[in-house]
C-alpha cells in the first residue's frame, strides 16, 4: 500500500470509530479513560524501554540537551500522563449540552446541540507525554484522533499508543478512535492535512517550520499558533516594584516556550527609575538585554536592538527592550511585531488599562499579571490540546470545550417555508 | 502596481479600517447603518444605471435567464437592500459581549469578551444585493469587509460600494471599511486567500467550482459549504399527508438553492402507500424522479437512479428517491452520499428521530419540517453571511455572531506563574 493510500485508510478508520465514539455516553468514556490510565501504569517497564531506545538514538543523533529533556519520560513523567487521563475523566462532559434554544413565529423549536467535531489530526515534536495528554483530551470531546509524534520520539510513543489501546478496548474503546502514524516520512503530514470529508481538523504544535508546512498544505481547517512574541509594557502608571517581579517571571521562569516575554516595552516617565534597577535584576538571571537607542541611553553596555529583534521569539535568555512615549504607542508596537498570543501592561492606572485591552489584537491579555499563565491548565480547563492565535473557533488555550462544534435540530410539525 | 501589490495595499487598508471601526460603539455603527440606506436610496438611479449595463453586458455574453435574473436589481431588489441595512442596524450588538467570566485559585480574573474577527473577505458570484447585505453584517459586527463580486456584476457592485462608501462617510464610517475589488482578475482570488496576517477569514459563496478554488490556495482560514445535497427520510411513523406536503415543500419550493431537497429516502413499510401518490404529485409540479429498483418496481416509469444520483445536487427539478429498510439506514445514506447541509426526517416515532437528529452528522437536522428553512433570516438572525457545512467556527446559518470571536482579558494583581 503506498503512502496515500495507507492515510486514507487511517481516515477512514478514524471516521468510522468517530461515529461509533460519538453514541457513547459520559459515564462510559470516563471509564475508558480511567482504564487507560490504568493500562499505562501497567506498561511502564514497556514505556520506559520504548523511551531508552529513542534516547539512546536521539544522543546517537547528537540531539541537544533541552531536546533530549523533552524526549525524556522518567518515571515522575509516565505517573503524571496516567494522572493526567484521571484529572480528565474528571471533567464535566461537554458533549450534547444544549448551548442554546429557541422559538421561531412559525412554531419550529431550534435547538443548538453541542457535539464533538468528528476526527482530529494532531501533528507534534518530540514530546511523548503529548500522545497520552492529546488522546484523553479527543475521547472526552468524543473525537477520533490521529496523532502523528515526532520520529525521534517514535518508539516511546508507539509504547504510551500500544498502551492506551490495550486499556481502551479493555474500557469499551471502539477501535481506532486511537491511531498513531508510525510512518516518518513527512509527506504523510502532506496527505493528513489535505484528507476533507475524513479529517475535520489538523492541530499541528511544535516549531514555526512544522506549522507553517502544514497550514501551507492544508486543504481542511488548522489551528495554531506560529510564534509566542509576548511583551510586557510597564506603565507610567505601574507600581514598578510589580512590574519587576512580573516581568522577571515572564522571561525567566521559563524561557523556552511561547508564553515567554521576548520585548519589554518601558514608558519614558518611569524607564530612567525601572530600567537599571531591572537590568541588573535580568543581569543576575543571565538574561542578554538588547535595547532601542533611549533604552542604551540609560542602561549603559546594553546592546543594540535591530529592527529585526522585535519580531524576534528567542526562546531564550535574551529580552528585547524599548522605550514607549505612551500606553497608544506600546499598543502600536504590539500590534505591529508581536504574534497576537499573551501580552501584559503593568498599570494602576484605569484608562491606561483600557486602551491596553479594549485595543491589543491578541488571544490573551493581561492586566498585572504574568504573559506565563496562558495555559490549559492554568486557565482551569484541565488540560489543553494547544494555543491559537487564529480568530476562528478557538482562540487562545483550547481545552474539551474548543474539541467541540454544534449542530443544529429544529423540531416541527409539519412546517413548509412560504 | 502589479496585482499581488495591489492586493497588499487592500489588505492593509483594510486592517487599518478594522482598528479604528473596532473602537466605534454600537450606536455610531447603527448610524452609519441608517445612513448607507439612505445612501442607497438617494442613489438609485445610479445603481439602475449600473446593473443595466451589466444585464446588457450579460445578455451580449449569452448568460441564462436564471442567472439575468440573479444579476437583475429592479427597484423592489433596491428598495430590500436599503431595508436590509436598517434592519441590520436594529439587531442587537454582539461586541464587548462578556461571554463568561471566572476567578482562579490565585485570584487572577479571567473573562472571556466577544470582539470583532478583524478583516474579512467575502468573494461571491452574480447576485449584486450580496454586497450591501454582507457589508451591513460585517460593519455590524465592527469587521472590516473586503468584496469580491462576480465579473458579470461588477457595474452594479461599483454603484452600490459608492453609495455605501457615501453614505458610511456621512455617518463618520472609517475609510476603507468596507472595500470592492475592482480587478476582474482571477488571480486576484488566490492573492487573497493568502493574506496572512491581513485577512483574517475568507468566505466563499457559489458554486463548487469557485468554492475549490478558494480552498485550495488559502492559508487563511475559510468558511464555505461546497454543495447542498438535502434528504427528506420519511419513516414508518410518519403522517404521510405531511410527509408529502414538507417534502414538496423541500424540493418544489425553489429547486435552485442549496437547502432544496435532492434525495428523498422513504421507509420500505410505507413505500407503497406514500410513493404513487407522491410521484403523482411530483409530476404535477414538473419533478423528475430518478428511482432505485424497489422505487421503481412501487412507481412504474420512473428511471433509474445510478450511484451518481446518489451525490448529485441538482439544482433542479430532478429528485433521487430510495426505499430503505430503517431509520438507521436512512442514517448511514446521509452520511455517506450527503453534503452535511440540512437533512429532514418525518417521524412520528420518538425512538426513530432521536436516531436520526443524534446520528445524522449534518449543519442542521431537521425533525417534521422543511429543509428550506436553513436560512439566516428563517432562523432569526436577522440575515446571513453564508453557511457553512465546516465543523470549525461557524455550522449552519451565519449571522453577525459567526462573525466575531473573543479573546481573554485576565485581571491580575501581580500574579506570577509558580
Amino acid at each position: 500500500m503506498n503512502l496515500h493510500d495507507e492515510m486514507i485508510a487511517v481516515g477512514r478508520a478514524a471516521l468510522k470509530a468517530s461515529r461509533e465514539l460519538a453514541l457513547i455516553g459520559a459515564r462510559k468514556k470516563n471509564s475508558i479513560l480511567l482504564s487507560m490510565a490504568d493500562s499505562i501504569e501497567a506498561n511502564r517497564a514497556r514505556i520506559a524501554a520504548g523511551n531508552a531506545a529513542d534516547i539512546e538514538g536521539g544522543r546517537a543523533a547528537g540531539l541537544p540537551a533541552a531536546m533530549l529533556d523533552r524526549l525524556l519520560l522518567n518515571d515522575k513523567r509516565i505517573d503524571s500522563m496516567a494522572r493526567g487521563l484521571r484529572s480528565v475523566a474528571g471533567l464535566k462532559d461537554p458533549i450534547g449540552q444544549r448551548i442554546s434554544r429557541w422559538i421561531r413565529p412559525n412554531g419550529l423549536e431550534i435547538v443548538k446541540r453541542r457535539v464533538p467535531i468528528g476526527v482530529v489530526a494532531v501533528i507534534y515534536e518530540s514530546r511523548p507525554d503529548v500522545t497520552a495528554d492529546t488522546a484523553a483530551l479527543c475521547i472526552k470531546a468524543s473525537n477520533a484522533v490521529i496523532l502523528r509524534g515526532g520520529k525521534e520520539a517514535l518508539r516511546s510513543n508507539i509504547a504510551i499508543a500500544e498502551a492506551l489501546a490495550e486499556g481502551g478496548k479493555k474500557g469499551g474503546l471502539p477501535g481506532n478512535a486511537v491511531q498513531l502514524i508510525r510512518t516518518t516520512d513527512r509527506e504523510a503530514i502532506r496527505e493528513l492535512a489535505r484528507m476533507e470529508g475524513l479529517i475535520d481538523l489538523v492541530i499541528p504544535r511544535g516549531g514555526e517550520a512544522l506549522i507553517r508546512a502544514v497550514t501551507e498544505n492544508a486543504t481542511i481547517p488548522v489551528i495554531k499558533h506560529y510564534k509566542g512574541v509576548c511583551h510586557t509594557y510597564v506603565d507610567e502608571s505601574a507600581n514598578l516594584d510589580m512590574a519587576a517581579s512580573v516581568a522577571e517571571n515572564a522571561k525567566c521562569q521559563r524561557p523556552g516556550v511561547c508564553n515567554a516575554m521576548e520585548t519589554l516595552l518601558v514608558h519614558e516617565k518611569v524607564a530612567k527609575e525601572f530600567l537599571p534597577k531591572f537590568a541588573a535584576r535580568m543581569r543576575e538571571c543571565g538574561v542578554e538585554l538588547r535595547g532601542d537607542a533611549a533604552s542604551g541611553a540609560i542602561v549603559p553596555g546594553m546592546k543594540e536592538a535591530t529592527e529585526d529583534d522585535w519580531y524576534a521569539e528567542y526562546l531564550d535568555l535574551i529580552l528585547a527592550v524599548r522605550v514607549v512615549p505612551s500606553v497608544e504607542a506600546a499598543v502600536e508596537h504590539i500590534n505591529a511585531y508581536g504574534s497576537h498570543h499573551s501580552d501584559a501592561i503593568i498599570a494602576e492606572s484605569e484608562p491606561a488599562r483600557k486602551v491596553f485591552t479594549d485595543r491589543v489584537d491578541s488571544a490573551t491579555v493581561y492586566v498585572n499579571a504574568s504573559t506565563r499563565f496562558t495555559d490549559g491548565g492554568e486557565f482551569g480547563m484541565g488540560g489543553e490540546i494547544g494555543i491559537s492565535t487564529d480568530k476562528l473557533h478557538a482562540r487562545g488555550p483550547m481545552g474539551i470545550e474548543e474539541l467541540t462544534t454544534y449542530k443544529y435540530v429544529i423540531l416541527g410539525d409539519g412546517q413548509v417555508r412560504q
